[in-house]
């Protein structure tokens, strides 16, 4: 073994199974060893599989990076669903700060139904111009028409409502964003998510987690879902109680958008 | 006004600022308004501006997403952060479950240093190839040497650990893998993160916002990262009570093995 270079057993090579082979059991593993015919499906394209519970993530230029992949993280893993980042264009996409870009895989013109619509939020400035983008707001209704779920992240209800989907409903968006619910005919309505027919809106950022381990347990039932939230070890310790602006104090609050007003991009 | 495109008053082209314009004052909106210089620092290298925090998040093929992104959503608002993703190649990298790719901005032979070096982990196939990768390892212990901080989310720890940076120290990783720890000369300590002189390791998956909101805290305060718990509106209300091993039932175990199993490509 050099200083450098430490060589490890061959064990690891089921880094993510050894640990529990007592609790799986020769069945447990039998039946972990994957199943080719799923696999299959998981590589259909998003509307042309039945079998397939097909998740479209709207991205668009300033959308907000854990507003998206919080959701794609507790529902990539439920069996049959597959997640697909949609823009306007395939290609890559830029967040808010700048910092980070995802690929979205799909146009919207090429998504034509989706089981479920989710709607990340955005910067001032991308979450202004998708509320402001005619043919974005199209598509949303066209998804809507035919989804079991639509949902949105953050600000992503104003663009929901933007579009004209939630007149008269109870909301939620970003906690600095409550005011504009009304603008898009909301009735802003506490809580980390807000459930009403087959809309979800959920609270800011990190709250997209939340809602995606329920539309998980929606999805699939909620022996999935809790098995989900142990796959991504959710066991959350924040090391502060300054979550939400009922808990923080002012200068908090006041600090909190000023770093958002610096990052914007 | 339509039935399918409700107007909004101009008031929302501030849709961050002006739910809090009585909290802020005059003063907060002046102070609130950007900085340039500052703006013009976000736009250097990672590594030519020594005024900048440089942020280097080493994506791989096969990692997952969550990992990177939670931490770089608590950091890239930090003043004077700079979040990178650096990559073996500039350009598009796929994650583990082959559904989401993320761009990285960056190739690891034009970084030669940054402040915070941050290795996510990923499935099994992807965690393994850099358990094996002694380009990885050499840059890896590069970065390393002139850190600040050196750190990794879930299975990133065995990267961090086969590349010899956690030889005899303690450190975490993702639930099902703390066996593998000792087999890179880690002992392997129980925690939602794990701080050892500069490195820290954090547990399995959305652990990653747990550390990325302390090293905030350490690397410009408690205040901004009391505000950035708030950015973020991080007041987490899971579901469930199956985050970790010792609380989830030996079933939702089982499960969520074969559901990580089920989706690694």
């Amino acid at each position: 073994m050099s200083a450098e270079e430490p060589r490890i057993g061959t064990g690891r090579r089921r880094l993510l199974r050894g640990a529990v082979a007592g609790t799986l059991g020769a069945a447990g593993l039998a039946a972990a060893s994957g199943c080719p015919a799923h696999a299959a499906e998981r590589d259909a394209p998003v509307q042309d599989d039945a079998r397939e519970l097909s998740v479209a993530v709207l991205l668009y230029d300033g959308f907000t990076a854990l507003d998206a992949v919080g959701p794609y993280e507790m529902l990539c893993r439920v069996p049959g669903v597959r997640v697909t980042m949609v823009a306007r264009q395939a290609g890559p996409v830029r967040t808010d700060t700048g910092e980070l870009t995802l690929v979205a895989e799909r146009a919207m013109s090429d998504v034509t139904r989706a089981d479920v619509l989710l709607v990340p939020g955005g910067g001032n400035r991308g979450t202004v111009a998708m509320m402001e983008d005619a043919d974005a707001h199209r598509w949303i209704r066209r998804i809507h028409r035919r989804s079991t779920w639509t949902t949105s992240v953050c600000t992503g209800s104003l663009i929901l409502g933007s579009a004209g989907l939630l007149r008269g409903l109870p909301a939620t968006t970003y906690w600095a964003s409550r005011p504009y619910l009304k603008e898009v005919g909301a009735v802003y309505t506490p809580g980390r998510f807000v459930e009403t027919g087959k809309i979800i809106t959920a609270a800011g950022v990190s709250a997209g987690i939340d809602m995606g381990l329920h539309l998980a347990s929606r999805l699939s039932g909620e022996k999935v879902a809790m098995a989900m939230q142990l796959a991504v070890e959710y066991d959350p310790d924040p090391p502060y109680d300054t979550g939400s602006p009922e808990k923080a104090d002012a200068e908090t609050e006041a600090l909190a958008l000023k770093l958002l007003e610096d990052s914007a991009r």
